[in-house]
């Protein structure tokens, strides 16, 4: 195999070839895959148990593509795991569509391929379904990762964006900023005495966990749980700003029940950072009915993935549409979505 | 709305919203994408009626990104159709990933999401899942997309790669070259007497006839049909190649029996190219046993996407894994895959 990737390896013939099945096959092979078929035919999930399917896509294009805690191709599978895990989706099926810049060494894509598999693995899916492109040097960077997931919603379980009420506690499954502060931290070349790292991680384990232990409640159930999101881009103020449009609802936020890492707290002072718009990758919210907030928050801390879980504020009818946090110091201000850009490509 | 595109429409906030809400859901808009939750739920295609289910992605690279007979949008559309119709399956569900470089013209991202939409349509597909990436001016080309597409496999009907048989006969819906020799020649500055055009389109409602028709014959059925694939990146040449080695078996083929247009023979010519390995995104090959040849035949050549069909060649025991090509002048010699890239960002 050549030591970069070369416009060849784009063009479907030998070389693509060579590629498909020296290294992605090599990593990511299964039966489903390894027939490469214009599309990979399956067993439709959960088809017998009934229950929906969840279906979503995003693009990655993080730089750089290697970070403390990650890469891009660990990134990719989370992020899309994560996605269909808040629509209370169990994972299944992944597809992954790479655009590769002539020139990358093939050893980098290699360490990303097999961080997916790994990932994948992880968290359980499967990778059925890829594509490569290859644009001259220059016209991307590196590589672009796009991952297209389809999961089960249990039948019974319905959650989104706008069935938060007032009322709903609002939890939080660990610190915030971990992610976003870690790249910022290694574009700029800055040194903290403690190591910054991304919080890149699949959270269907966690969710998972979560719905358990609502089902096994006495006076909870699904039904008291309406909402989950990750906050990624734009953090948790951009998501909180997002619910609060889409449900009609005010939400108040007490600041010192977010838990933020020190490390990060000082870079964001360094930089003039609020942690509450930098984003997280292995991070969600929850929004709950008061009686589902004790056996959650429970079960989130007691999962490895939540050990650090809090509720961190409430949903009111008050102030239809937006945030309000309170301060450490006790005073009170809108928290207003992103305006602007942080941190571009951070995922 | 801004006249380009900024690294803020990349960060997840305000500006975000605002392309989603003032672009994106203005064209492609359906009431699940509206929702704009981290992933669609939806109902899984066919449930009731059994099948399984097909899925499959695509990133889009081509470049210019507007092209007589088509754009980057309504490619990304088709090609990701056109994979599932290979399987056999019927499209119903697509994600789009966008990946935008900053400075580009809203107007030609409203232009291109236009002609999503437009394509969606015809195709009777909705797009249900959507992402959207900025990177700075000089890291991406102007914009690339990837569709990830779900569709409905019928029970019963089994293709594959792997599944064509010595005897069968391999038949092409049109006309090879047409998008290839397009894009090659507005990159060159070529003009021709007669303009060239690509032949991008959906390719499932010529899928639904011809399974109609197999369904109708009276000895045929499903059965008869093995494989379909669509001669993008590398062209029939490339396919053939693949089946011959996926599926064990010896190809032949007759050149004079493939139609190619007058304009792109010419291109080809002067441009010292072989239109078999040129990227077709409206044609497709299917491979039938000979029962079932005769009616899949006349149900290409009803449709509108196949009125040029023509059974190209045969399936045989012999010189297993390699495609024979007879000449035009009666010689007969082997079409190897496609080495090296002949036309990079076709597609």
């Amino acid at each position: 195999m050549d030591e970069t990737i070369l416009l060849a390896h784009g063009s479907g013939g030998q070389m693509s070839h060579g590629l498909i099945e020296g290294l992605f096959l090599k990593y990511l092979g299964n039966p489903i895959l390894a027939a490469l078929d214009d599309a990979a035919v399956v067993d439709p999930p959960g088809a017998s148990g009934g229950g929906r399917l969840a279906f979503t896509t995003d693009s990655y294009v993080i730089s750089p593509i290697f970070f403390p805690g990650g890469d891009i191709g660990k990134l990719a599978v989370c992020g899309t795991v994560n996605d269909l895990a808040m629509s209370g989706a169990t994972p299944i099926y992944l597809s992954a569509g790479f655009i590769l810049e002539e020139g990358l060494p093939l050893a980098e894509l290699e360490r990303v391929v097999a961080s997916m598999a790994e990932t994948a693995r992880a968290a359980g899916v499967s990778i059925v379904a890829g594509d490569t492109k290859v644009v001259e040097h220059g016209k991307a960077d590196r590589l672009f990762i796009n991952t297209a997931g389809i999961g089960r919603v249990p039948a019974g379980l319905e959650l989104g964006n706008d069935r938060v009420r007032p009322g709903d506690l609002i939890l939080l499954s660990g610190t915030v900023g971990d992610h976003g502060m870690t790249i910022m931290s290694q574009r700029e070349g800055l040194r903290f005495s403690s190591p910054l790292q991304s919080d890149c991680a699949p959270l269907n384990g966690l969710v998972t966990a979560m719905l358990a232990a609502l089902l096994a409640a006495d006076d909870a159930g699904w039904g008291a749980l309406h909402c989950m999101r990750d906050p990624t881009r734009g953090g948790v103020a951009t998501v909180l700003n997002e619910i609060a449009a889409r449900s009609g609802v005010g939400i108040e936020v007490e600041e010192a029940a977010i838990p933020v890492r020190e490390a990060v707290r000082a870079a964001c002072e360094l930089l003039g950072l609020d942690p509450l718009y930098v984003a997280n990758e292995g991070k969600l919210l929850a929004f709950v009915s008061p009686e589902g907030a004790e056996p959650l928050l429970a079960a989130m801390r007691a999962h490895a993935d939540g050990r650090e879980a809090a509720i961190i504020g409430r949903v009111t009818a008050e102030h239809a549409g937006r945030v309000a946090l309170r301060t450490v110091l006790g005073a009170r201000r809108v928290l207003s979505m992103l305006a602007g850009e942080q941190l571009p490509r951070i995922c």
